[in-house]
Parts: C-alpha cells; structure tokens; sequence
C-alpha cells in the first residue's frame, strides 16, 4: 500500500493542474443541530398543508425515467410568477454556481478575464479559477459602494468577458445605484450578468433592463426564498444569449423531482411571498435591535442577512463564542481586506433572531 | 428590436469561443406519449408500496435548507449496496456526466488529451470539447472489440491525461476482455476512468482493480438500475484522486430530494436488483426474437440494450416507421462510421418488447 500511495500521489502531481493541487475544497461547517444563520436559507419549513399537497403531487414522478431536458413546466412557472416576457428565453441550472461555471466556459479562453465588484458573491472568482480564467477583483469602497471610476478603468484595462454584478451584493447586502450600474454595463465590452439572487427582499429589479442592454443577463434563484434545498437557478435574457450558453448545458441537469417541485413551489408562490415580506420585517427589526447593543456597527440591507462589523480584532472571538452557542453565523473576517472584522448573520423569524440576539449581547460586554 | 438583434449577434461572435457558435446543442427527441426504447432506462415503475413509503419518507425533506455539501447517507448506502471497501472514496456527481466534465476539469490544459475507443459514450468526446481539450477516439474494430494495438500506439502518441474505458461499452454493449484492458490501464500515462454505468447487466466488475492500479478510477450511475430521474453518478477512487477531483465540484451539486430518495432507494435496493435481473432475462428473449427476424443482425449485449444492423440503408426509414408507430428508438447509422445501419434497443418488460417486435417485423419484410 505505501507503494502504492507514492504511485498515487506522483500521478497526481503529474496530471492534476497545479492551481488545482494548491487549492482546498470549499469549506462547509458542519451545522448538525446548529441555528442556521450563516447560509441565507429562508428559516422558515412549508406549512404542512403545503407540504402534504406536494408528496401527493410526487406520485407523478416517474423517478425511473430520464428527466425532461428543458423543463418546459418550471419555465411557465417562471414565466408566471415572475412575469417574464416571451421575448426573453430562460435556462436552468444545479443552482446559480452551474449557471455561472457555464456562462465562463462559453466565453473561456488563455486571455479571457472575469470581472466582479469585490467582495462579492466568492463563486464568481473561485469558478474562474476552476476554468483556468484570469480573475480581476474591482474593490468597493470602504462603506461598500461601488467605486465607479476605479471599476470603469479596470473594465477599460482588463477588457473582461463577463463581468458578475450581485445586486443586492453579498455579502454587503447594498444596492449600488442605477446610474452606476448604467455606466459599468455601457462600458463593458463583454457581457455582464446581473445576480438577483436577493431579489424577493428588495424592491430593486433590473429585469427590465433586458431591453436597453444587448450585453445583460440576468440570473436569479429560488434558493433564498425557500427552496435551497431544491437547487435551482434561473438565467433570463436574449434567446441568441442563452442558446449559445445552452449548448454547453450537460442535458438532464434538472432532475424529476427538481422539476415536479420548482413547479408545485412556483403555483404556490404566495406563500413563499408572504415569508419573504414577513423576513423584511424581521431585517428591519434585527437591525434596530442590533444596532442597540455596543460595539458593532450595523449595515443596511436590501437582502436577507446583515452585515455587522465588530470591535477591531473581535468577529474570531465572538464567531466562535456564538458557535459554542449553539449558533452559527459567517466569519468575514479573513475573507477580504474590506471585511476586517466583519460577520454576516442571516435574519430570521422573531424566535431565532432572539435567541441570537439573546446570545450576542454578553460577548459584546466583554470588549 | 433589429438594432438590438444585430448588437447581440455582434456581441456573441466577440465573445463566446468559436467552437461553441458552431456547436449545435446535444438533442433530445420529443417522447411525449412514446414507448421510450431510446435511452436504456429502467421501463419498471416503483411498486405501489414502495412509492407510498418513498413519498413518506420526504416528509423529512428540508426544502428551504441547502443539501448536505457531502451526502454521507447516500455514500454509506453505496458502500453497502455496492460492497465499496472503506479504503476508496466516494464522490457524487449531478449524473455521470458532471463527473465526467470535473475529472476532465481537473486535468484541463492546452496540451491535455482525453482519448476513448469510439463508439462509446458520447459525452466523453462532448465534455472535452466544452473544455477546450483536444479529443482522440481510437476506432474499434469492425466487431466492435478493441484494437489492442492500434489502441496502445495511440496512447504511446497522445500521451493522454485520461482515458475513458465504458465497461460495458454503450452503443455496443459487449464487453473488451480483462486482458485487453489490463494492458491499456497499463499503458495509460495518466487517469484511466472506468465507466461502468451497465454494471447491473453483467457479471464482470471492475471495482476490485482499484487495489491494482493507482491510476484508475471506477465511475458508476444509478440511473440504469431505475433511477435515471434522480440523477446520480458515482466516483469511486483512491481517496487522493478523488480529493484533487472533488475541490472542483460545485459545493450542493446533489440536492436534498436526491440524497432522501437516493438512500432510500438503496436501502431497498433488492426490489432494483430484481427487476434488473429479469431485464437481462428479457435481454436473452429479446435477442432470439429479433435474430430471428430477417435482414438483422444482432450483436450480443451485456448491458440493458441491443445494438443491431439493418440492411444497407434501412436504418433510417425503420427508425421513422417506429417513430410513426410511437416507438422511440436510437437510430445510430450517421454517428460513427462504424455504427452505419445501426440502431440501438433498449430491453423493456415483455409487453413492450412484443410491442417493438409486432411493429418491427413487416418493416422487415419490406426490404
């Protein structure tokens, strides 16, 4: 076996790319019997009367065959609910990462760039990576706006091929402003990709931008309204756009069960509405409250999380004081410059905020 | 609405890679209402009691949480179905086809080669392609059997990083030889990636020669044995592959409906084993009768299909007739310069065999 192992290991390094040697996997805390308020999930489980309406409805899978390869019954349901023109064509993917490792591999190539506002959505980057792209952060500002000049000149420099704006952006949780949205999409020679996957908690929505931009998509989710567990990512723009991105789409990437229930969630959207408003609600009052106790500086938000900034040299302590809790939120600090001590909590419903909250305040007296 | 039309197409040919514009995107027929003999699925539904434990048991599903980033429950379920020693590492894809394109990711460079004996499975060639990754099929020979010799000086040549072995191979459905294959895995340079998708339909089984060799890896699906609309390919290698292997994979690429179903098909999996144990007993039926069909020929199978030739030039007007018919079968005659007149059946239940066959024969006799 030891034989072996060297056998092994040469190998490996003879044939797996060095940038990929070098890498580690993306790291996911275990969270067995944690509060989750570290990944954006809605908090809240289907109402039971839905829930049984949806086993019933999965007696039509029929897990034995093939899924349908374009969804047709989840688009209409997208179409639907989020009132999606006919002009504008629709594709799928294993959540919005598929999405985005298949919108690089359209445009990949030796000299080809990505480019994102940063820190931001960390897939855009590590997905470049994996495809071999040159990535080019652009960093905010220290209050997190998008630094329009310094971005225009790296767009103008690095002439990338796609360029990721999360709107709301994660993990900032702030709109950027129309105008400066304006001036990176008009200046950008590639295309560029609008991520609305906070949409359900802003009133900002760029969909209509379709129509002025012949560069733009737009990708969404259902990941943070409820359905995270069902992975499924929607990108919308011109039918030439998403052909060409389509091709590269491996055929059966949406299962039967993915479809049957994207659909049955999409015909009770509602509910799944109500949640979202109720967890506006819910930010509004977590901020408030957070804001009360001492030490932390509390940013606004357009999404379904907070952005908090601790004491110098405290988010370690305290990430892991509420992780011995019981309770697990992010650590951003360490992640980017601009995020020295920060945390991301998502909000929840009144209860676990609370017990959040409830947990929080002691550490904080401790500075 | 022109202006933009034509700002668009200018924007494509800019930007999305060349071989992707002249691509066409991979087709999937139309089978609404059709007897589906095309894509070598599992014709059984569930039973009935099986369904209502299934539907049951997704009480548990978290819909709003995001999947397990691992599926430990789906990978013990495999150890124990699949007899998987405690020494090899399992790694999930969304179908074999992501693990395709992740193994071939992670040995991804300009002078990085995949090379497969041709025909086989269409997306080793395909997933290359999308990688930018040159590409070589070695022809087999006129009987379908491998070319040792030519197979050998053309890995001697390329020198590839890997070589995808379909064991059974898909569309011919025989089997190489353990001799032949020992040799290959032998000269191989670099990976050498075993795809047994059709392992339920044949008593040879390669899993045992990880022990032999530190270059091979074992890939595997579950969507032959009845379990195509889930969506589960299988990765089964020396833990050091597969860790380079698994930093590529997008973190929740198998969902929660998945890994639930997955598990609890696996812990009843006899009910699998059994119906795919009567499919090789209707492959020996299905065999006979369509030898014995004039102007046919058959070729043997260890997997859940035939492959057959016509007449010369029939293939196409008998592929039409049975799609008249409301049959759907592969027509392979056109893929691959070996495959001309062929075209592929999948085994189903009696009943529907007799149905292919009823509608077969006065095709037949046209000729």
């Amino acid at each position: 076996m030891t034989d072996n192992r060297d056998q092994v290991d040469a190998q490996i390094h003879r044939w797996v790319r060095p940038d990929i040697v070098k890498l580690t996997a993306y790291p996911v805390p275990d969270s067995t019997g944690m509060l989750k308020l570290d990944a954006m999930e809605n908090p809240f489980g289907w109402p039971d009367d839905l829930k049984s309406q949806w086993q019933a409805k999965l007696a039509e899978a029929r897990l034995n065959r093939y899924p349908h390869p374009d969804s047709p019954e989840v688009k209409t349901g997208l179409r639907n609910t989020m009132k999606i023109d006919s002009r504008w064509e629709i594709m799928l993917g294993n959540g919005s990462d598929e999405l985005i490792q298949l919108i690089a591999m359209a445009v990949a190539g030796p000299d080809r760039t990505v480019l994102a506002p940063e820190p931001s959505f960390v897939m855009y980057r590590m997905i470049a990576q994996f495809l071999g792209m040159d990535y080019v952060g652009v960093p905010l500002t220290a209050g997190f706006e998008l630094d329009l000049e310094l971005t225009l000149s790296r767009i103008e420099r690095e002439q990338p091929a796609v360029v990721f704006l999360a709107q709301p952006n994660n993990p900032t949780g702030n709109l950027w402003g129309d105008e400066k949205l304006r001036r990176i999409i008009e200046a950008a020679p590639g295309l560029v990709v609008m991520d609305e996957a906070y949409t359900a908690f802003t009133k900002a929505d760029y969909l209509d931008w379709l129509e002025d931009y012949p560069n733009l998509l737009i990708m969404r989710t259902l990941s943070k309204v409820g359905l995270a567990g069902l992975r499924l990512g929607i990108l919308i723009g011109d039918p030439a756009w998403i052909e060409q991105i389509n091709k590269l789409r491996l055929p059966y990437n949406i299962n039967n069960l993915t479809q049957l229930s994207a659909r049955f969630a999409l015909d009770n959207f509602a509910v799944f509405e109500q949640q979202s408003t109720e967890l506006i609600r819910q930010r509004g009052l977590l901020h408030t409250a957070l804001t009360a106790l001492p030490g932390l500086t509390v940013f606004p938000s357009e999404a379904n999380f907070l952005l908090v900034r601790t004491e110098p040299g405290r988010a370690a302590d305290i990430h892991s004081a509420l992780k011995e809790a019981g309770i697990l939120i992010k650590k951003l600090d360490g992640v980017h410059p601009l995020l020295t001590d920060c945390l991301r909590i998502t909000v929840s419903f009144d209860e676990e905020n609370q017990r959040l909250l409830t947990a929080l305040a002691p550490l904080l007296k401790l500075a």
